[in-house]
């Protein structure tokens, strides 16, 4: 598979990632009448995503559609440092993209008011969804992206788990918005992050850092940890 | 397999979408005691719909259940162009004897109003569950078909992936659904579109063009991209 | 696999159903604070009931869990005649037991007042959840069992689907309920009817052979149809 | 795989099954303005901690995660008595860990009260959600932490259900959540129950003897049951 090819993958994935997690959020959460999605909706939204695109496009470019996904695998010594740089800015571009593509549909109702939107941004403490300290917001996105990473190296790490991976993968995706949206609107993924910090400007920029900070911090340790904990496992072709 | 039995199963199939999905928005969404399934059960319906049909037919006809991805399946190389006009036909045959169907059932209950109900018909515009403008409708239907077929002829691409290409396509449909119902009511598929808006007349028939337009369009899209950026990875022959 | 162990499983199984399904209906569905687990809750709880017992005693029993399927089976040829009449038995006494051992746990809470619960039992007309009239709801329940019966046959009807096929069903008795609890409280199975009916008295006992004579009429139709539509694929080994 | 590491990945696993589930039920099960995920999101919580653990660490220890499962696979004369209780000792470690972090997450926030929090223990009685009696949250957690590891057995006794297993179990825990929180707030896990129990002090230690009691018995009976219900079908060597 040639290597611009598995570039795009990468941004077509995150541009899904960023397009249907966001907007769920953004465009189905709570709508007036009460009859919205809510966080379980978009919970799901957030998984289904990587688990369409882990089927979709698996196979050509790994679906890491995340930077920390693809800085924990190069950590893991399971993906080639020399291509972390490529796939991390294709993942950005994607999720830019969809972030832009989303609010031109938004501003398409006549219900959609910019300056009270937060276009899906992460955030702490003023900016954290139920005013969650900076500490708690960094200590939430650390675990979560930690076991985030730990959950697809060990779902991957052999062969016969490939077609049942995406279903963990994604799933557990679900399972972490399920838990931290109150905190920081969960990231665990910094390029989902930077696209709506783009179009929301201001705070949402200034606190862009944590965002990147925290998942990467989250993603080496995992990359650290696994291959010890699934070593011997892996090498010697046991089942299941 | 005979033509004949390919064309029933789609007809059958398309029917169970039709009539779960569109059951499901119709009969359970909003009870009056304000515990319905709300958006986040009918998105769940209409993926289980083509979940369920894809395990249970999707031996014998392909399981399309849909003019969009019929068609993109036939841009892409992997279906008869001869075959799309009758699996096209079929389906639409099918959604509207469940939309029929649903009305005879709609009908028994006391509580149904017909002069206030939209028989989950879509609609952009004023007939936009928000209010969302044609533009907005027709982007928004455009690039959510063209990931639903993206991701159709990405699961079902390799012989690994056979069994578990329901699966993806199914939690597909209900991560486009969490996202745009509030936009659209979501189509991504112009039969189902075509079921309600038969029942309905008016201003869906007068709109029911857009639902055709805009998923073929995403379709014909993902065609023609997916073989590129599947080639390599899928070239020791497709099945499904 | 010795004939009273497949009884024993089946009647196992029924139990599990009844008192899981049930039980989130009658225990969890809706608190009354307002957090209760909704209609969507409730179809989860059902589909996971019968998706759980078919990977833990499918093999044993084939988990039925229902007089319909083993009718349906019966009808298509793919189950004995000889053993329907003592499956349903087994699945009958699973849920009588699950439908008292439920009560028993209910009348355990302060809160709980038998004279207005309905024990999660199935009724149409004055007794169908919404008003439904008897020809709607039997229509619903012919239709939804014909159906459901179509999709255990199509999804169980290779040996290739073997470990999917508990997803695929399960997952149709979500989608069963997500559409049809507000017309009949959903049955598509007799033996889930008469368990709470029982505990009812009444009414329900009253209104019970309709929730016999319409999911056995759907599934002798897609015993009789599915054969038909599924030969050839099953006979000449195709993948997928 | 050395025996450290086993019981590395079971403190591992427990965390994030507490972590996740009662960070879910915690941090977002009710959020103020009405639009937490409720017990519905909090049961897929607590499943999809198991199910992702399973896919994650599963070949490493087994992925148990919960005295009543480790007990219950021993009964069964799958595991070894040797290592029943550094299994367990791990998972109880793992759980109070989780417990304790994730106090320092929720006390970030202003909303959050420590004075009216259950910090997600279990209780009966006054200290059952909704009341239940000892008798009614004996009985209903006997129940089914007998089924869980009945489904646990059952799922993982042969060789083709080694993927499909991690799914079936995840997702029994959903079902048994959706039943029950408002019963008990739903242990079925002794671990789980200690962590939260030890933060909270007082009744929650008093109550902590039955939600070991009751998740044991239950245990211990499908430990017994389900090999012979298996047997004939299992015969050809249990794997996981």
């Amino acid at each position: 598979m040639s290597f611009p090819k598995k570039l795009f993958a990468e941004g077509f994935g995150t541009f899904w990632l960023t397009f249907g997690g966001c907007g769920a959020a953004i465009l189905a959460a709570s709508v007036p009448d009460g009859a919205g999605i809510g966080l379980t909706g978009v919970s799901l939204a957030f998984g289904l995503t990587v688990l369409t695109m882990a089927y979709a496009v698996g196979p050509v470019s790994g679906a890491h559609l995340n930077p920390a996904v693809t800085i924990g695998m190069a950590t893991a010594g399971r993906f080639s440092w020399s291509q972390v740089f490529p796939y991390i800015a294709a993942q950005v571009v994607g999720a830019i993209g969809a972030a832009w593509l989303l609010s031109v549909i938004a501003t398409g109702s006549p219900d959609f008011d910019p300056a009270h939107s937060t276009f899906a941004a992460n955030g702490f403490a003023e900016h954290s969804p139920r005013g969650y300290s900076l500490l708690a917001c960094f200590v939430c996105e650390t675990v979560m992206t930690f076991f985030f990473v730990a959950i697809v190296l060990g779902a991957t790490s052999k062969r016969e788990g490939a077609r049942t991976a995406p279903l963990a993968i994604g799933l557990a995706l679900t399972l972490i918005h399920l838990v931290s949206i109150p905190v920081t609107n969960t990231s665990v993924n910094p390029a989902r992050s930077t696209g709506p910090a783009l179009l929301m400007q201001g705070w949402a920029i200034d606190q862009l850092w944590m965002f990147w900070a925290a998942p990467i911090l989250g993603a080496v340790i995992a990359g650290l940890l696994m291959p010890w904990l699934l070593r011997g496992h892996a090498d010697a072709g046991a089942i299941v």
